[in-house]
């Protein structure tokens, strides 16, 4: 079991937890979300999405959030930009990185955006180099990397096509991303290892969702390849868009929970951490999805 | 990734399950779940429990069930038996496999049965030599082999020895069973590994609650380490009763999803258990805690 002494955690609740819930999370919720999560020592927060309100009106407050928050100077803040006019939004906020993003399935492309994977990363050019020139950190994010809900299989090689592609625009960081949670842990040892052949491990994440409850067990196989950065979400904030109901992005509390117990270092406050859950799902009003939060909350309880 | 090509699943909700459930479920019910899961291939099924009605009202129609179920050739039909009067419950019912238990945890053994670890396999000894004179198979149970609720950690050397006296017991097949679902997978190994120096890994089996949602990756790492038997309950049936309204048993639905993806062979319906999952719930009117089989019914729904 050949595992790194320390692992990234990126907080994504805030952006693509809450952009996936239902209804909009007021924006004083998330400015303490976000606090909450610094204060913890997350190293890294996506923290907001400089898209349309049309098309994602719970991100519509971005500005807002980005203004508001406590910076935590070894905290990184990330946001999502689509776009030019996006991109000088996140400028405008003082982001740290800018995420670009497009899918590995053909179908998926086609499906959201109307057009080919190749002419959906080509229309980030111009984003990656404003966003180089002004001296901000660039991540590339690969949608449906183990699986499609519309092409269901996603052959490795448009994985790793998708990959030298971002690096071609200068990201700093890849993630090979499961959307939709139907990846198991051989499937991502090859994936990771197919990408790992042309970029340096080091600048791969992945980002695994729970939706099959394979999460972990894929974090711990990408481990086993070299892979030291992952994303979640507190109290599994998302849910599944493709899937009503279902589990979304992984959980923080269980990821940090078998981290821990792997004497893996990540600079988190576990315990925060699951104060953080909790305290969520009851903005919420629901039950948080972090199974590892839920049964330190109910010990504490009895 | 050195995995098994073959994996044995022992279904453990009619027993395991169903006598964590708080209400009594019917007899019809049991017996319906049962003769289903055979249908689906299980090759082992934990189908009931001779213990006094005082204790486990929910497990007082074990006889009952036994007498009533369609026995399927392929599938053994395992029952749980404290003393010689269970043993006798067990024989007359035609059981193909005797269960007897014990816990790795002092502290656990003396709260729970008042008396030593060592004691309280001692006195197996008339059941176990009573089990082979009548030609059946032997199971022995190692409850809270990675944690305790009361003494919090579990020395491996513990485990070893408890396995230690089962095999001395005759015992064809012996559970590492994480009863409150804390352990984390390089523990997994490292028991799995002390244990299998001293019995043949084949005859070891993984008996994992995803309490802390760790259960799929400490199979994974059992796997591994040479385990190719696992128990798990469909729906996640059974909770915990350490904590509640936390997970418990590991659903089946989640295991076999992983073990499918993995081209790992169990010879069982994964569709059909999917079906059993969800029936089940239904039942019990509340929602299964198998993310796959959830997300699985979630898609058939839209």
């Amino acid at each position: 079991m050949s595992l790194p002494s320390r692992v990234k955690i990126v907080e994504v609740s805030p952006r693509d937890g809450l952009q996936n819930e239902k209804d909009f999370v007021p924006t004083d919720i998330k400015v303490e979300l976000i606090n909450r999560l610094s204060a913890a020592g997350f190293p890294n927060i996506e923290a907001a999405s400089f898209v349309s309100p049309k098309w994602v009106p719970q991100m519509a407050d971005g500005a807002e959030v980005m203004a508001r928050i406590q910076r935590r100077p070894q905290t990184l803040y990330s946001v999502l930009t689509p776009n030019l006019k996006g991109l000088e939004g996140a400028l405008a906020a003082h982001a740290d990185e800018i995420v670009i993003f497009g899918a590995a399935s053909e179908a998926f492309s086609q499906k959201n955006i109307n057009c080919s994977i190749a002419e959906s990363i080509a229309r980030f050019e111009p984003v990656a180099e404003a966003a180089r020139a002004a001296g901000l950190r660039l991540r590339g994010s690969i949608s449906c990397s183990l699986g499609c809900p519309y092409q269901g299989d996603v052959p490795v090689a448009s994985v790793v096509d998708v990959a030298r592609r971002f690096q071609a625009l200068g990201c700093d960081e890849i993630d090979i991303a499961d959307t939709i949670g139907v990846g198991t842990p051989r499937q991502v040892r090859d994936v990771m290892a197919a990408v790992s052949a042309l970029i340096d491990p080091a600048r791969l994440s992945g980002h695994f969702h729970d939706t099959y409850g394979q999460a972990l067990a894929n974090i711990l196989a990408a481990m086993e390849a070299g892979i030291a950065i992952f994303h979640s979400s507190v109290a599994g904030l998302g849910g599944c868009p493709y899937a009503k109901g279902a589990t979304g992005n992984v959980a923080t509390e269980d990821v940090l929970y078998m981290l821990r117990g792997l004497d893996i270092d990540t600079g988190i406050d576990f315990d925060a951490v699951v104060d953080i859950g909790q305290w969520m799902a009851a903005q919420l009003q629901r039950k948080g999805s972090s199974r590892a939060g839920n049964a330190i909350a109910a010990k504490r309880d009895a």
